[in-house]
């Protein structure tokens, strides 16, 4: 239905090779071509771009792919409509402005008839995930002052995907441009690249990369998907209710929580 | 400073042609070299491209001059730096959510010393002119329910951008992807094009276009910007104080307040 990519990393890295992989899903070697979006952090700011059609045939993710764009933290997203619309509204990431800085949402799954209190944020669009986004950021800043630490973060997200996953599929991604929080309920998958680095091969394409040509022996790069991008690396997969918090590319904390165990949705059935 | 291009159509309509124009003058014809932001509304979503570098130079302002996106309200800035260092959280135009809208938001000017009452938007980024919105948005949310009337809308955005001018220059767009506000404290002209269409050359660029080639007889586009884009057009120029609520290409009310005349910006004495 939809598939998620995320990174994070201690150095400004450029996404061209993971974004190649994942938007020839977009409508070529995958069905999610009901939009795309990307958002990579620039500092403070956030960069994005976001289309309403399939990844594979876009000329503007064609020049995403070909423009590296370098960043400690980025969120794409590709989608296969489920609920709401094939409009630009309703492409993810989602993103809003909390405490001054940029949030950055994107999810996969769905969570039926999903019915958020009113609140300051209100979704533009038409899907859950929006609805859920805006949900969440109204409970954080109704809950919680902008000085709250790690732990208590941490400890609310974790809270709340847990609650959101009792009520369907929620695989998360969610960053504020300093830390990367991801949740699984269904299906994720992660990869952390560190020296000694070798080549990798996409599966979507035919690119082979040397991340030993791109880096220095200190860079840090962690790459989380909904399905592993490359064919020959070992890729951690992600167990219903586990999560990771990372920051510069580390798994700073991680866990699990009970989550219901349910198929991942797929074409079929949604 | 600072240039300003919105538009208002009554039928989905590129700004490939204003775009270009206006992009030259970031680093080409003019010194506007510091950033460039476009956002072009697609029904209830935003498009948006953002750097902090010159338009005049960028491979990502050349797809959007090449690569029709059609909307019925658009608004770009390029960016000369005064107040805020050259990075992409200072780059026009700034969106926030407001009320299931995406808000957006470009000025051109300076208000010394700015200092907005806390509220619950906030700046990102380092510049007066954020700083500004988000005072605008929490004053909007604050002071009206979301039901409110046309015209309590502009007698809002008058009173205030009156006021803002009264603390410095203040050349304003803004729009919720219905209408276009446009408020001039310094500089700013405007152009309504409607059948008969004819020709247009850029000042800025080796470009010309026949407008009847384009469009249908019933299509009104307004284009409003710092400094007229077309050499061989007669374009409407504001004086201080004046200001116009566009909706669908016509400026369906317009005004002046008295505001304090001052010099236009130049890179001189910023």
């Amino acid at each position: 239905m939809c598939e998620l990519l995320g990174m994070s990393a201690n150095v400004p890295t450029d996404m061209c090779f993971s974004f190649t992989g994942l938007t020839r899903r977009g409508g070529a070697t995958g069905p999610h071509k009901d939009g795309w979006g990307v958002a990579f952090y620039e500092g403070a700011g956030v960069k994005t771009f976001h289309e309403s059609l399939a990844s594979a045939d876009s000329r503007i993710a064609e020049i995403v792919k070909s423009h590296p764009m370098k960043t400690t933290v980025g969120i794409c997203h590709i989608r296969q409509a489920n609920v709401g619309d094939v409009c630009l509204a309703n492409t993810h990431p989602f993103i809003r402005e909390l405490w001054g800085q940029y949030w950055t949402f994107a999810h996969n799954g769905q969570l039926q008839n999903f019915t958020p209190d009113a609140g300051m944020y209100e979704p533009v669009g038409t899907t859950d995930s929006e609805s859920i986004f805006c949900d969440l950021l109204n409970r954080l800043r109704s809950d919680h002052h902008r000085e709250l630490s790690d732990d208590e973060l941490v400890g609310f997200l974790v809270e709340h995907s847990a609650a959101y996953a009792q009520q369907g599929v929620f695989n998360l991604l969610l960053s504020n441009g300093d830390w990367l929080f991801s949740f699984c309920t269904t299906k994720m998958a992660a990869i952390t690249r560190r020296a000694p680095f070798g080549p990798a091969r996409l599966r979507d394409d035919e690119m082979v990369v040397d991340f030993g040509q791109e880096t220095t022996p200190n860079d840090v790069v962690s790459v989380i998907v909904t399905e592993p991008l490359t064919s020959d690396e070992v890729w951690d997969i992600y167990q219903p209710g586990e999560w990771r918090f990372w920051r510069a590319g580390e798994a700073v904390r991680r866990g699990r929580k009970d989550v219901p165990i349910k198929p991942h949705p797929t074409n079929q059935g949604i």
